[in-house]
């Protein structure tokens, strides 16, 4: 056993890659708990610095809790809106970029920064490895998610730290992303932005060091 | 077709991930280019702030820029060590935290974060969101790289701004990963920092906000 998978795993996983999409449109019937569950149990299996497992996850369910989020992203939306001018201004009005009215399931996700789980192994040069490691447990969150068939929407248009106080958080804890879950509307190869003509997928490159 | 994909792909997905670790030993043969193209495919479908795909992926390839890279990390390394007492001290020094020495390829990926491409969409108010954007398709890679038996092991015991100046990268590239990459030398569902008493797996949990 070398380890490698079928080319026929690795051909359904770079599929899987290809049709994951940041989704902003849901359809409003919930999410089974055993779904949710098995997406959620990706944490659990996702590389952390030091093993410090630095990520918390709130599930964002009580009305008032949802009225903050919401009025959050309005405010920096608009004031994001209010910095483009001319056509780029006329597209992002257009743009749908958060499925936060629909969405069933909403996900705050922090970093606790002043975890002492790992014992601050790897991370005295780089400490914003602990928000990485967040980072890297949503994006297999967001993978199983997706194979389930379910739609994951990124929402970083926010203040961050105002969230983090009306979800009554701990102080060392720092919103990573917010997380819109539930079932797409549509299916979709080719991402939101890139249809509506905002910006384009570049091939990726590997330059050498000098 | 709703978009879900099979038990038998998402229990494989679910094995993929716990086995992936994050490796420190291999064997000293190359990666045939046509694996490590398969792999680095990976960025190419990762998400990213405004479809601002800012990661700058380096190749690190010749000796100067080998031996710059190991000297970072052993400087570093000793500093962390000399953070530790007693027996953290002793476990600490008995880890192997990088496999600088003898993985044949080694890449030093970038945040671009002056990139114009995306137009800041997504990035005003937090624009770390860049960053993250570069995690997720290091994540992504390191799924690719593990379906194919590669390991991926992720360093960041370094002086990150001195690897940027000794790489000679531009001024606006911010260090997120070094990534040595080779076969590995054995396989382990077990983190080496859980095996050697370092750290240990925690339950993954959701929290409800008030």
């Amino acid at each position: 056993m070398d380890g490698s998978y079928s080319g026929a795993f690795r051909a359904e996983l770079a599929d899987l890659m290809r049709w994951r999409r940041d989704v902003r449109r849901f359809r409003s019937d919930p999410v089974a708990a055993d779904v949710l569950a098995r997406c959620l149990a990706a944490f659990g299996l996702a590389p952390s610095v030091g093993l410090s497992e630095p990520w918390r996850v709130i599930a964002v369910e009580s009305a008032a809790a949802r009225a903050a989020a919401l009025a959050n992203f309005k405010a920096a939306n608009g004031q994001a809106l209010a910095g483009y001018v001319g056509e780029k201004a006329r597209l992002y009005s257009q743009l749908k970029l958060s499925g936060m009215r629909e969405a069933p399931l909403q996900l705050a996700v922090f970093c606790d920064d002043g975890t002492a789980k790992g014992a601050g192994l790897g991370a005295a040069t780089m400490p914003e490895t602990r928000a990485y490691s967040v980072v890297g447990a949503i994006t297999l969150f967001w993978l199983a998610a997706r194979a389930e068939g379910l739609g994951v929407g990124w929402v970083s248009i926010l203040d961050a730290a105002l969230l983090a106080r009306d979800l009554d958080v701990p102080a060392d804890w720092r919103l990573i992303g917010y997380l819109c879950v539930g079932w797409p509307e549509t299916l979709a190869e080719v991402p939101e932005l890139e249809q509506i003509g905002w910006e384009r997928r570049a091939p990726a490159l590997v330059m050498e060091a000098r």
